[in-house]
């Protein structure tokens, strides 16, 4: 057995199974040897205690995410290579780096161009139809015509956007900004980067929003961005099979993750025209290392992005140059003279910011055209029914209102419900911001506050591309607005009361509720409004709706994330993991490979589908039998099948290398789509052959005792729990195991699954080395969640 | 030998030094066993070509200046504190958290408000009086009385703020900002934030603009900022010997650095009425790890900090609540509309950035109050005989101009020159930005900008509190309104150019090539502007100005910094140090300790001055005289002079414990500052008592291996090592070292001086223990820097 790889399938994760031996043969021998080490015996209590303590509950963590690989695989290759690369040539990579984030800028800001112009023109053909069509059964009588046609527009513009979504690409649906969130916090969710996922977001977004829905086409720009980012940066687009043998250098996860950072920034930066607030989305979502040079970068990005988007709409919009546009939504000017908040209004933003996180969305999995069609047809409906049930008339005054509803106003009037409903939520925002005192009637904005919700909350589980920023901010507006009306109506205006400064507060703490994201909003706000005043009344709104609502329920994104059962590495420990340590929350036993290993084993061990691992740890196997095998390294599946598929083989016989020597390029050209182990035909005298893979394995993987403990004993936890990796010890002089990989600027650690432990059984005149016991992964940590009666411990399901 | 501790004098840090056997007793030998090891060979070859390889010249780095103790120190005591932190007491902490940025931010906003309205109405007295005078004499004649008037009334206010910066804080002098960024880095800078440091720079600040020197208000504050959170966030005045007893859990370097990144933001924030920028400063300067919690709380003291500041000022300025002056210095409000760039501009503003960064200042360490009373009266002098030569004379326009000199203008006219010279910078700077095309002449702002720049430069290096951002802004902005003049002329007009933009560019531009901040001064441009489409050309100018400024000179910032020998820890290695090893950095053979440990041992080891060390490993004496000493953790100075100050010793005859237990508590209360080992009486009976450190030691210092190769091998980088250390091989298989400490959030490491091998002697029953074999402390990494001919190595000087 000592001379042929250890294979044990890791079969779920029942904690019950740990007391039996493991079927590895020397891991648990090793161990005993080395009970009389002071560390052993609490470990041994600590692990005993464990079923008792932490109660399961019903949750589940999917194994089906893989991790991203953010460890730099430091192998002879890539040291050989970093060696070849002089000075000058480090400058070009870094030039390279910013051409990239300059073109990630110019197409994020023209698909949002594209998107701006698209449904501009579409919006305002059906508006005209619309309109005209009441216009004319208005006076005629017979406005279910009007209603009918409204209602099959929007259901059939809809339909399309449903089933392009739901037939070719699911994984465009909704805002993307969930799949992004986990894509930076470094997990692998299919397809979310792919050109094709673009494609449908871009037209998916644009037929929703035209379609009448109760959407917004900001979330999905961050989608976008993160999208294009992705693809220019490796410099070829496997949809389309074209390699433009650009950029190769950039091709593996570490750094592409980094250009994808740039692109959700340059996404925000043109929804928004907040480029500050785009680079603080990716800190706050992705970041765990503080990178000078690449949150420079991502500035870089989004700065050019708005830029793009302002350039081209000023063009579009006949004042070239005039740069006053710098996001698909504007807020307007918010004149800080003029629009002053009183100090005894911040604790009335306070009371908002509470209102705020009270509105709860529903996600709805059931996913079906029918019903996206069904929920436009009742948004038409309901907006319809609004429309005409309303009688709150107001004078038209110069070209406010873009589309104006007569309908049973008097001449020169308009139907300011119709405006609410019949306006691009965008712009329905900006007017309840900046419409002066007396604009919409409180019957209006309480009705419009309650449909609009009820049609949002709906609408959010529509297999349809679409954001949840602008419904968001419509019903905080609308409330927010219908909040100062009340004030100044209760005080008998005694406060002065501005109803768009309510309306504002009321945007920021609604969307405060349903996002959850507080720095960057707050920034992103600020730079919408483009008043660095009313930060701080923002700030206390969102931060309000942030703690009321993180005491009753996640975040929108957070629960969604949840639902999908994603091994979602939260930010923070949960803080009564106090006690756990290392020997508890990994999983044991797992394969481990020698530094040269039969063909045969490597390819039974990758084709064995019950355990699917993803990383190997890479012994020594020693001569002398009395000597335990040390841990050497660690190979990844991916770099496994790549050595495969070129056949690095050396013949058994004479050990001569049969094939040409690998180099990083064929690892580029295979990622990040590695073919299935099934793919790959080894012959049967090449079973018998040997692999070598001193070369290709990583030859540090972090590794960590067995009883360590995080920063203050914190699994689950994200950054924290990398910055505990860099200043804690680290000594591996107890029995110790592999810690996955953990990767520049994220909380990650990729699915590789291995054992080592601490042998002190090496002579004097080698250095002591270690065994495999067990390994952490991401899943390892995330099953660790904070519930209701302290900390949870999530099963794990394949699915 | 065996079971005394080895001390040895660690004699500074001359190479040639380290081929002679070392003179403790087993760490040769153990080296010796270990020499068939791979790792040894290599290792040993490096070591002797290295004395060829690297020229040393004669640059110094400092010893005098000590680290900050970024490394929790993790031993027993506060892991049974942290044991019995429960989830509310971890609440309460955070929520003490939160209202000491809140009181940050508040009083850095009042100590804002308070240099505001000083300077204003003693600077209003000064014009007054010198404007009547001038008025007078003009008819008169005989205006060489007013010149003296002016000149003496300058000197004398300079006068007093020379004397107290000089002779009662010397570390009060300059904006002190370079003295938080090496703060920030985690050098210890003697008194910098001290409350006698903040009264000094309070005064001085105010003394120096009233004084008419060409410096600013807006630096001082960042400083400001920093020592009231510094005082805060500890709940005492060591100088005031008040203690409130309160936020007792934060008396450490981790805690407090965190504040004072807090205060540095809040400080930027209120100078510039820039929140964002605040917290980006505070992030580029001390950020190693992305700690999301802290971030937020830095832009929560800073958002206080300008709201309080803007407060106060709109009550003293008699528009309360109207809060449109965010920060001391507001550009105004750049109108997009109006005012739009265009695209054939952008190369345009990158010129300007080239421009920008060729300004060099000379920094002069002369310091005398002789040479700042005639700095002041030169000032005045030139500013006298510019105002008396100039001839550009502009109508009066509303009440644009705060004390208009009429001079030898018409009547209803002033004298455009006396408008820059007499106004207080801030003025100045707004008024280049804004006031109309043809507001002033060419010929006066060539002049000015001369004069000025030259004024500027000798005022530097004076010994008086004042900032760098103003004269540089405005500078700046005189000659790129001058150039956007020239623009205009030289195309006839063809590009619409309004010189205030260009005043901005210009001003964006200087300031980048003198501060060299990026990402952080693009947002405080951004932000002071109020507008976020300048953000594009600002970042291309400020990019221009730093890549051109960096190929010829490094920042003022950094110039001081060297220029002091501060052991600073860039961000970014030097990229040719790519094979240096930690065996090739480290500090050997340094001074160990048992684990229990004669006192009198102890006392000889703090008191040799000739060795001075700050930390010493504590390694386990094994009975058995063939094995060798392991590594069993790391005691600070500070830590042994507490023991040694509360006498925790224990008899050697029955080793009973003779004091009182020791608790954290008695650590804090000497925090900061620690009595030297002089002042503490050991009798003759006591020396010979034992010492226990196990308890107190830090049990888990981060340890690498000799032959450890940083992020590809990079000694000398700041947080980018961190990162490395966070993911890197720290598998201690071979002879390996303690690493000082790093620590949470940033690049240093404590200075501890110790050694430690790993000996693979022990026996199969107990872990493979480690030995100390050399140190590596902020000071060797910070020795290794980039010059003109590839990697310089500093030496080391005592002063």
């Amino acid at each position: 057995m000592a001379n042929v790889a250890k294979k044990v399938s890791w079969s779920g994760r029942d904690r019950d199974e740990e007391d039996e031996p493991p079927a590895a043969g020397e891991a648990t021998p090793v161990l005993a040897d080395l009970t009389p080490d002071l560390c052993l015996p609490q470990e041994t209590e600590a692990t005993n205690q464990f079923p008792s303590e932490i109660p399961h509950n019903e949750k589940l963590l999917s194994l089906k995410y893989e991790s991203l690989d953010y460890d730099n695989c430091e192998n002879q290759l890539f040291l050989e290579e970093e060696r070849r690369i002089n000075h000058t040539a480090f400058r070009t990579v870094e030039i390279k780096r910013w051409v990239i984030c300059a073109m990630i800028g110019i197409l994020t800001g023209l698909v949002a161009c594209f998107i701006d112009i698209v449904v501009e023109k579409l919006a305002g053909l059906k508006f005209r139809v619309v309109k005209d069509n009441i216009d004319k059964f208005t006076e005629k009588g017979g406005l279910s015509f009007s209603l009918l046609l409204w209602a099959i527009l929007n259901s059939s513009v809809v339909m399309i956007g449903s089933v392009i979504v739901a037939f070719i690409e699911p994984v465009a649906a909704g805002s993307g900004i969930p799949q992004i969130k986990c894509y930076l916090n470094g997990v692998k969710i299919p397809h979310v980067v792919r050109l094709k996922t673009l494609m449908i977001k871009v037209c998916g977004v644009i037929l929703s929003v035209v379609g009448g829905l109760a959407v917004g086409k900001e979330g999905p720009m961050i989608h976008s961005g993160a999208v294009i980012a992705a693809g220019i940066s490796q410099g070829r687009s496997t949809s389309l099979k074209r390699d433009f043998k650009i950029f190769e250098y950039f091709r593996r996860d570490t750094e592409k993750r980094d250009f994808v950072s740039a692109g959700a920034a340059a996404g925000v930066s043109a929804a928004f025209g907040a480029p500050v607030g785009g680079v603080l989305f990716s800190l706050e979502e992705g970041a765990s290392f503080w990178n000078q040079f690449l949150t420079w970068r991502i500035f870089f990005a989004s700065m050019i992005s708005t830029f793009t988007l302002n350039s081209i709409l000023s063009f579009y919009h006949g004042n070239p140059w005039d740069l006053s546009s710098p996001g698909l939504i504007n807020f307007g000017r918010f004149d800080s003279e003029k629009l002053g908040y009183t100090f005894q209004e911040i604790p009335i933003f306070i009371v908002m910011g509470v209102v705020g996180k009270l509105s709860l969305y529903i996600h709805r999995p059931c996913l079906q055209v029918i019903e996206a069609m069904l929920v436009a047809a009742v948004t038409a409906a309901v907006g319809f029914v609004m429309i005409y049930c309303s009688s709150d008339c107001q004078p038209l005054q110069g070209d406010s209102v873009a589309y104006p509803l007569q309908l049973f106003c008097a001449d020169g009037e308009y139907n300011s419900m119709a405006t609410a409903f019949f306006n691009t939520p965008e712009k329905s925002v900006v007017s309840l911001f900046h419409n002066p005192p007396g604009s919409y009637n409180p019957m209006t904005l309480g009705m419009f506050t309650l449909m609009y919700f009820f049609l949002a909350c709906w609408t959010y589980g529509l297999t349809v591309s679409a954001g949840v920023f602008i419904p968001s901010l419509l019903i905080g507006a609308a409330w927010g607005r219908l909040f100062g009306i009340s004030l100044a109506y209760l005080t008998s205006g005694a406060i002065w009361a501005d109803p768009g400064k309510y309306a504002l507060m009321g945007a920021a703490a609604q969307l405060g509720g349903i996002v959850r994201m507080t720095l960057s909003l707050t920034v992103i706000m600020m730079e919408a409004t483009g008043n660095v005043t009313y930060g701080f009344p923002i700030m206390l709104a969102l931060m309000t709706a942030k703690i009321v609502g993180d005491y009753f329920v996640e975040g929108l994104y957070d629960m969604h994330i949840q639902l999908q059962s994603v091994p979602f590495l939260h930010w923070e420990a949960p803080v009564t993991s106090h006690s756990l340590t290392a020997r508890e929350v990994m999983s044991a036993p797992v394969t481990c490979l020698r530094r040269t290993e039969k063909v045969g084993t490597v390819v039974d061990i990758l084709s064995d589908t019950s355990s699917n691992h993803n990383g190997f740890p890479v012994v020594e196997s020693s001569p002398d039998p009395t000597q335990v095998a040390g841990l050497r390294g660690l190979i990844l599946r991916s770099q496994l099948i790549v050595l495969l598929k070129h056949k690095v083989f050396v013949e058994r016989a004479n050990l001569t290398l049969v094939q040409r020597r690998l180099k990083l390029k064929d690892f580029r050209d295979a990622y990040p789509r590695f073919p299935p182990i099934q793919s790959i035909h080894v012959s049967q005298d090449e079973r018998e052959c040997m692999m070598d893979l001193t070369e290709f394995m990583n030859p540090s993987p972090y590794t960590v005792p067995q009883v360590w403990l995080g920063l203050q004993a914190v699994p689950g936890t994200g950054p924290a729990w990398l910055a505990a990796l860099g200043q804690r010890n680290t000594l591996v002089s107890s029995p110790g195991f592999i810690w996955g990989s953990w990767l520049w600027q994220s909380p990650i650690t990729t699915d590789t699954h291995a054992e080592v432990s601490c042998a002190g059984r090496s002579s004097v005149s080698l250095p002591p080395s270690l065994q495999v016991v067990g390994l952490v992964t991401r899943k390892d940590l995330a099953r660790y969640r904070l519930g209701k009666e302290g900390l949870e411990e999530l099963s794990l399901a394949q699915t």
